[in-house]
């Protein structure tokens, strides 16, 4: 089996690392011919608007996925007239948009923060009526693109507002009411060809300025009960795309509810702790489920957590003295905000755990 | 860092998949273009006794090591005079040859079958002297090259020994005594720069047609009474050779004993079950010792088993259909007594473990 990811940074690298332990042929695509992934297999560089690179990417493989949600829909759909294409070009449409994603949660009864449409930011009324209708604090984003809290301004008082709409520089955007939330959680959920679904239990992230830094699955009596309405959001989503591969569905916890905030159609830095901490990592789930083939068990072992490397890169004998330390470096070089590699912790209990995530914080 | 890795067979390309993950730089040398490692890491083609292709594969490697016992002393020696060799060219030469193999045990302190010298095969009064210190049944091995059982003659009645010594064409040989074992055991032992010493459990090997075919922990309490025995064994072995690395000791276990039997100085098919059935695999422990870096637990997660695929593939989706069971393929065309994969099977507990093996072998 040849598989086919469009995009070489870490997902990619992960998903061929788990793809060659299989005996799968992974070959990456992406536009720079340093991307991390190509130190581990096969890579294509080329734009994705060149469909004689696209053409070449594409012959002989099985099927084609990626590793990012801002794949031109046009060039997944022209690939998907090849070659099957999971998740479909459909599913990543509905991601790439956070207003129709937004529209897509509410019509399948997923609860979502108050939000409003802002189709031309330049149009300063409009755009208050916007922030009206919404309430202050809100964030404010683009429609499209942007990533790890790029093209998001966060509204605090009325004097924000002009600010945050020049900033947008005309581009159609979405206004969101800030929840007070108590914790970001997200589902990692798979579904496989024939319909058949499992999923990861519920995350629980830390992000700072943007950025996820660590993640670890919520082994809490809130999460428990939560795991079962998450599960049932995940499926009407999976189901409602009729989407193959793993999905990341992020939430916000308030008040014992969860509110969606967003999507990841593919494989998800809040699920990299299933390398090592659940029977099966998210990156052979996913390909397993592209390839036609059945899930595996998602089952946690131990009391995994995960921690991000960004910016910078800890000396690697001093990271893995600490007892259950697992280390993934990307082969990237080091820069302000750059996820660089993780860090998975395995312990038998959260005690251990702490004791060990508090031995490694000290290092970075 | 980079590290270079003689032999691109498939212990090779999992060392190389475990050194990806670390974001350590792996370069494979093999004869041959189409050795299955090639297919995950830089693979430099050429023959050993090739100084310009062995240079220009050591051109700013930071460690060379081996994935087989084969490798010409020689060839290892010129590289230790370039870059730093793990483990060493005179622990390579020692287990090179199964004479001075079975007298550095003997040296030690470690318990051996009977064995004698045949240092000329033709003479075949010499050859009978050598039979009669032995016994039969023995076993006639040359003394350099030959895995898997190959150059290798069962004698069991006297009138097997002349056609044995005619097989080895001169070559000087072994004999040991053919040992009544109740069972195949191996150690798994690692040494770092510093002299540190990590160790496997006992490992329960199952052979056919002198292949390999399964592998477990042995963790019943014979086991444990005879793990302490094996460390010291190991320990002393790993000391006398200043070796650094993963090394295994294959041990026959007679009447409550341990009698030696070979050691390869490599990462080794009997350790394959703890890329997901230990805390850190063999691969990852022996690149944190050659690299200097600390070693890995080898505690044992859950009751983990290892099914060698030989000759043939199963079909992927009915071995993933098995709870537990990861799939290793090498990307290795099949053909009769290859190699060409593995699945580990984890399972909480031995009986669990004992019915997914017993579904995994329906499928082989």
């Amino acid at each position: 089996m040849n598989v086919g990811i469009i995009g070489a940074g870490q997902l990619g690298r992960m998903l061929a690392l788990a793809a060659h332990r299989l005996g799968v042929r992974c070959r990456l695509f992406d536009t720079t011919p340093d991307a991390c992934g190509g130190q581990v297999a096969e890579l294509h560089v080329g734009e994705m608007s060149d469909r004689t690179a696209l053409e070449r990417f594409a012959a002989g493989l099985d099927v084609v996925s990626f590793e990012f949600e801002n794949v031109p829909v046009e060039a997944a759909a022209w690939l998907a007239q090849r070659v099957p294409v999971h998740p479909s070009p459909a599913a990543l449409a509905e991601a790439q948009d956070r207003l129709r994603e937004k529209q897509h949660f509410k019509q399948l009864g997923i609860p979502v923060p108050t939000f409003a449409a802002v189709d031309s930011p330049g149009d300063a009324p409009a755009l208050q009526a916007a922030v009206d209708q919404v309430g202050l604090p809100a964030i404010l984003k683009t429609r499209r693109l942007g990533y790890d809290g790029k093209g998001q301004s966060r509204l605090t008082m009325p004097a924000d507002v002009a600010a945050a709409g020049r900033a947008l520089a005309g581009q159609p955007a979405i206004i969101e009411a800030l929840v007070p939330f108590e914790r970001e959680l997200s589902l990692l959920a798979v579904r496989d060809r024939t319909g058949g679904l499992a999923y990861y239990p519920l995350v629980e992230n830390v992000h700072l300025e943007g950025i996820l830094r660590e993640s670890r699955p919520a082994a809490d009596a809130p999460a428990a009960t939560l795991q079962k309405r998450a599960e049932e959001y995940a499926s009407a989503l999976l189901r409602s795309l009729d989407y193959v591969g793993v999905l990341a569905l992020e939430l916000f916890e308030v008040g014992g509810r969860l509110l969606a905030n967003e999507m990841a159609p593919r494989v998800h830095n809040s699920g990299h702790w299933t390398i090592e901490g659940a029977e099966t990592s998210q990156f052979e789930n996913h390909l397993r489920a592209i390839l036609g083939w059945p899930l595996g068990s998602t089952q946690v072992v131990g009391c995994p957590a995960m921690v991000n490397l960004v910016g910078a890169l800890p000396d690697p004998a001093a990271v893995l003295a600490v007892p259950g330390a697992h280390l993934h470096r990307y082969g990237k070089a080091p820069r302000p905000r750059r996820k660089v590699g993780h860090i998975t912790i395995c312990a038998p209990d959260p005690r251990t755990r702490d004791q060990r995530l508090a031995a490694l914080r000290r290092l970075l």
